[in-house]
């Protein structure tokens, strides 16, 4: 298990992290320039701490950017929006935040609360609530096992923040915060929710830091090795290589504060050969010939070819040679109660959710 | 100096404030149906106190109405928006509030914070940030005059609530308000700004509280006496009937969460003599042949010829026979602060701001 995190250890994060991004939770490339930044800066570590070691009444929070990664890409950050949500929601409620918790490990997502808590001078928790990144923040499993969705807060690189302080539901969270990012100019940081140590026991998917760190790992060692690392990371996560081959055609459009649209791969060896991928911020479902080959939760992420190096949706274009990864849905994302936020079903498609075998983690 | 209001006041404040609401500010009645269902159930009256009343370190916050009238006469309300977003911030400020203070005399806006008042067991203060009603809300002299625009907090109907607790301007909040009110459905309930009571006494526009009451009373009595009330109320008010006819044309839709729109009226002795109104929510200018007659901030009011009952822009149609009263603004309104920010320009218009004679108190 992790203890803490180095600049030794940001460029094997930064690959996990956007491999388990599935195309989305924000560029990588951005955050780990913050993250170094910030380390050497501060001349210490982020701490790591297991989630068991959270005291059960102690205070925590899920924190994350909100908003699309075309536009995260290039609208600047002040870089201190999750320290000022945080510090705003402790003096709203009166009490100290004990550590920060990462909403969603997949993609920049994962770097952005180690910044933060080298602000806020807390530990991050070894976890998070996706094992992956998905587009909306009723997504996680926080929210998905009974968290309350306020008080949440949300702040924009002006300075300016809001708190929610009641909320119906963590859908109705979803519309104001998103509708409300839009407005910020279409990313901002959100806290969202506060939870106690018990609440964050029962609820967070463990050890997620870790395995960004062992799969960038992975990945390095294969470069190192001028290996194509798309099936070691797949053995790794108990996934496999769904495809490989040529994006021939990518649509996309920025519409209600999403990154949507969809790409098409061919073949090296056959050009009628193609594999078709939806995404919403991330990559969602995976069909060829009208066929449905994975769809969320289980992961499908693309990775170039020689070096595995995640590519997010905001970067997909025409000629780029990918592995596509299918890798199973950590077990908390596969329930009845998950599946209802988080399958297939919830982002439109009519069909079930025939899931890979095995788990993430 | 009116010391409460009582069932027997809310038929003349109702015509009062719809008359200084200048086509805007809300559904009189609608607000005056909830006073007066509230005065019944409580079995008490709302105190009316002086601003100069209330002691410099007392806190006190404006409260209102934020959307489109056309919405607001159809969205139901709960009822305890103001009420709900009041105690949200006493919470969030750990500090009680002295008394409520209405944002706008205008309109429904004016009735609204009394309802609230009665709910909260708070008195409300004889007085206002308008004079009249405007369509944003940093048209109002604590906002032209320095309040902070934070904290500030948004409630709907289902009971979500919002504060926000940085902003950067008055205009800033308006923009996040207004997008947020829009995702609540088109209207929500807005507490802003908290002030002192030292800040209050340097900004309010005071007693229009009873100079709705005496507008109110003038055209009761001139109803009573089977008298046009017009011209009454124009002299009452410093100003004069600009214009009497039929309204032969309305242009109206709603957008970005506001009531747009234009009309016509044609004099009733000639078809071509004409006068054409634009309004944002509240009525902004009067156009005759290319003249411009009367702009913002000074007053402009449709009433119905015979009785002298306001028009909200949303109640604007083809035949109706009506009086265009110009009324001069307070005096508030017409220093350069506040005409750069409710002048003709700010609403677009390529002209100054010629002022009527006198000021509306």
């Amino acid at each position: 298990m992790m203890q803490s995190v180095t600049l030794d250890d940001t460029q094997a994060i930064a690959i996990g992290a956007g491999i388990l991004g599935t195309g989305g939770g924000g560029s990588t490339y951005l955050n780990r320039l913050r993250l170094e930044n910030e380390l050497r800066r501060q001349g210490r570590a982020v701490p790591i701490l297991q989630a068991d070691d959270v005291p059960d009444d102690a205070l925590v929070c899920a924190v994350g950017g909100m908003g699309a990664p075309t536009v995260s890409n290039e609208k600047l950050q002040a870089g201190d929006e999750i320290h000022t949500a945080v510090r705003a929601l402790e003096n709203h409620l009166r009490q100290k935040i004990h550590a920060i918790v990462i909403g969603e490990i997949g993609g920049g997502n994962a770097l952005g609360p180690m910044v933060a808590a080298l602000q806020l001078g807390l530990p991050v928790v070894d976890g998070d609530g996706m094992g992956r990144a998905f587009p909306e923040l009723q997504m996680d499993t926080f929210m998905i096992y009974g968290a309350a969705p306020a008080p949440f807060a949300l702040a924009d690189s002006h300075g300016n923040v809001s708190i929610f302080t009641r909320i119906g539901s963590a859908e109705q969270a979803e519309e104001f915060a998103r509708s409300l990012t839009i407005e910020m100019g279409g990313s901002a940081a959100l806290v969202m929710p506060v939870m106690t140590g018990a609440q964050l026991k029962a609820t967070i998917i463990r050890d997620t830091v870790s395995l960004a760190k062992r799969i960038g790992d992975a990945v390095l060692k294969c470069r190192a090795g001028s290996i194509e690392p798309a099936e070691t990371v797949a053995a790794l996560c108990q996934g496999k290589v769904l495809f490989t081959g040529k994006i021939i055609d990518v649509e996309r459009r920025t519409v209600g504060g999403f990154a949507r649209g969809r790409l098409i791969i061919s073949a090296f060896d056959d050009y009628q050969r193609q594999l078709e991928i939806d995404f919403q911020n991330e990559n969602l479902i995976a069909r060829s010939n009208g066929n449905v080959l994975c769809t969320v939760p289980d992961l499908l992420t693309l990775v170039t070819l020689e070096d595995g190096e995640p590519i997010g949706t905001e970067s997909l274009r025409y000629g780029l040679r990918v592995a596509v990864l299918a890798m199973p849905a950590p077990k908390e994302l596969k329930s009845p109660a998950a599946l209802a936020v988080v399958g297939p079903r919830a982002f439109g498609y009519d069909v079930d959710f025939a899931p890979m075998p095995g788990d993430l983690l």
